[in-house]
């Protein structure tokens, strides 16, 4: 599976969310029309995105759900866990603190660190604020959260590498350098709400389809 | 521009970003390799996207700043402003009450509600915290937020489809069912950290090129 871009890891963890439903409802078998349910992903690409790591499913029968959801299970390192910490007791870092959703999947959020002294001690959903300064003694954390304001996150970026971290989860809206041995991905939520006015206007468009629907198409505008 | 997915808009939110930053920087035009500087993106996908609304690049000089950021502004509805309003003020609902960047974009949080009596009266960010009851009063919020528990987000669901928005953005972990009349985007923060231990395993595959690589090539698993 090589060139390997976000959205294709966007699909498989989609088709990861879909497995672990059906697996749930007892089914044993699925086909890539009922993996694909989703805006934008065609029973076609899911075949293709399958296919190209090599696992093939059977015309008429559709994908083995058990063994494909272990394949990408593996794929998307969450058969194993990871220590995380947080930098930034502020509400994103208290809200990822308290997620079930992460210990769930393998994401185990070790510690909680902030630089200001009136939040260090206090505890965020049962977990203790530690000083920044131990951040630097390293605790074999692999993926550091930022969730700091902006004007922090490049010093905090800066420490969590030092710290030894390979992965960083960067929320505040700033673009930050890392070393090419670490990985970044950037949480914009303003993204989040252009998907939907875009999806909006184009629902405003006459002759459009409704904003419901699967596909839309845009008219020239004037 | 027909059959667009959301990994489409999401490509449309990065090029406008990096459009933004360079008319800040007083560029005139912009390749589309430079547009392309992510993970993911190729410059023969930006040219695709771009010529699919009618946006030519010339050759050797590439695409006019200011036109195309006015272009992709008005194709994304960031030409106007969105009214919202979020449920649910505990970490989550706070959080996205106090990010300057949604205002910046067009996105103004008008209200936040909550179920909690013990919640209501007090402010987040500013805003006071109303009761539910309230949102049933039609103020023409068009986008409606979900940050509440997992277990109350149908009910919010229903109670803003009620109150006539066009949109929803839910952070609750859980399926919601509305009318195809309504638009609904569910943000899964695990995702996140899944594109993060996806390239960390990548990494460590023998003879893979490093995390920070642009691409990464799979080898057979044992």
């Amino acid at each position: 599976m090589s060139h390997v871009s976000e959205p294709t890891v966007r699909r498989l963890s989609h088709y990861y969310r879909v497995l672990e439903e059906v697996a749930a409802e007892g089914r044993r078998m699925i086909s890539s029309h009922l993996l694909a349910e989703r805006e934008g992903i065609t029973s076609a690409q899911v075949r293709k995105d399958l296919s190209s790591f090599g696992s093939f499913g059977r015309r008429g029968l559709g994908y083995h759900v058990e063994h494909l959801r272990q394949e990408i299970r593996s794929l998307l390192g969450l058969d194993r866990r990871w220590r995380v910490c947080v930098v930034g007791a502020g509400h994103i870092g208290s809200a990822l603190a308290g997620y079930r959703g992460f210990p769930e999947q393998g994401f185990d959020i070790a510690a909680v660190f902030d630089a200001d002294p009136e939040r260090v001690g206090r505890t965020v959903e049962g977990i203790a604020v530690r000083p920044m300064a131990q951040l630097a003694a390293r605790e074999g954390f692999e993926i550091g959260v930022i969730a700091t304001p902006a004007a922090a996150a490049q010093g905090v970026a800066d420490a969590l590498v030092a710290a030894g971290v390979q992965g960083i989860l960067n929320f505040a809206p700033r673009k930050l350098r890392v070393p090419d041995t670490v990985t970044l991905r950037t949480v914009d939520m303003t993204m989040e709400f252009e998907s939907l006015s875009y999806a909006l206007t184009r629902a405003r468009v006459p002759g459009a389809r409704r904003a419901g629907a699967r596909r839309t198409r845009v008219r020239p505008r004037d």
